[in-house]
């Protein structure tokens, strides 16, 4: 993994901020567990709500917080007046979503003036034991000067 | 668009009862508006749960939705004993999710045996004016004999 | 599908001038078969020396062709000032890669200022039987003032 | 990364015996350069045939090798008598395909009985610096009992 160098000091914040306008990440559970410069972790709990037909978290709900954490482990590196947007996507499921708590990692492996690629990768626990349940490739763009995309 | 032949003469009611064993779509408020052979449609209201840090519906919900509707594609075309689960998918998000009603589209694009390939599509409808705002191209898979993984 | 309205007049010649010098096109014998306003379709012979160890064409080779035609179908659209580069495709294949000729299709799905999103279909021909053998979704970026990428 | 333990023993040969019926690589002066269980490493050099209209490699070349090492990568854990397809992949293309020479490496991500999904890269070297110039996630197949696709 490469490292980076965040063009914003208060990235952390920059990214907690943002992630706490995000009602769809705290109707889920979901918590920032980690942000470094280009990568962020965010857990969550399993929750029978979000089930698919065999009693499995949706894929759906797994990509909702992968592409969570991909945008903002983009977002950590962009400067102070970008707003960030997804792009688009892709998720492999590798194994059923099942466990008691769920855990994404977004990690950038290009960062970009315009455009950002990152990788994600999601975990589940169940009675200690930790599965990869999911693999995404996305891509992260940054905007400015549109008023109603802000951070 | 092809025009596909159902293996399974109550296909309809097969999808039906799948879709109701999902508590995701129904934590969603999602109903399926359309079943036909190879083509299925969701439709969903915005909530303010959902929503991303812009205030839009969050690109993973849409994915939910879109991805019920190809996996649900391609089950009404499988035989009466196979389950359904995605592989994988992809997704573009074209326009900001916003809008008062949504509504996904999942066809099939090439039947198989194991393995179909179909295209989704999304569109928001706000004020009387309906916009596309994603669109998914997703790989299912027809699951026989794994007892834990019905329907 | 929706129409299109090119922001360049000369917009054929353009695909055309560029395609030209598509040294990997002319290799594979490919030819521009049609352009228009966020459309374009390229013909292309089997040919053994690109065949994978089944004796196909092989996918990337599908590739090559189909990412060319969704990039020139963006293209067509874009200023005269802009040039075109690709930031990400995927592919599904659909079918074996075999017969007598080839044509790939690339149209804009959704257009943009900087990204403009395509979907592309391939397909072969064998005894006068045409089927299709590849869908992709591509993410094509308008380039300005990068003086080493032009057209 | 994972270790994986291939199920047959000539798994190095029959990797090679595969690959050395793709013409396509062949015709691109691609070479085998590692063979390890569920990782495979191709290397291949800059040809101006190649080039797509800014002078660079084509991304539908780079995609071609990567595609061959996800899949050799994929074959390399699979039993004797399967055959390995493409069902899908997606590329992002970080960096312009420029260099004397570049190597593609296909990872397994996790391994399966039908299914096999896979993470590749490829890598420029010009004038001693390598760059990484794509990042690949593919879907791969076994396939078993069908006369036409063997190895």
């Amino acid at each position: 993994m490469s490292t980076f160098t965040p063009q914003s000091p208060d990235y952390v914040e920059r990214v907690q901020e943002s992630f706490s306008r995000q009602e769809a990440l705290s109707s889920l559970g979901a918590e920032l567990a980690h942000v470094g410069p280009g990568t962020v972790e965010i857990q969550f709990p399993f929750d029978q709500r979000w089930t698919q037909q065999h009693g499995f978290l949706h894929a759906g709900i797994v990509s909702t917080v992968l592409d969570s954490a991909c945008g903002y482990a983009a977002f950590s590196l962009m400067p102070a007046e970008a707003a960030v947007l997804s792009v688009e996507f892709k998720i492999n499921l590798l194994a059923p979503a099942r466990g008691e708590t769920f855990r994404a990692r977004g990690s950038v492996i290009r960062p970009g003036r315009t455009i950002t690629v990152c990788g994600g990768e999601a975990e589940a626990t169940a009675g200690g034991k930790t599965t990869t349940i999911a693999t995404m490739q996305a891509t992260i763009m940054a905007i400015f000067d549109r008023p109603e995309v802000q951070g």
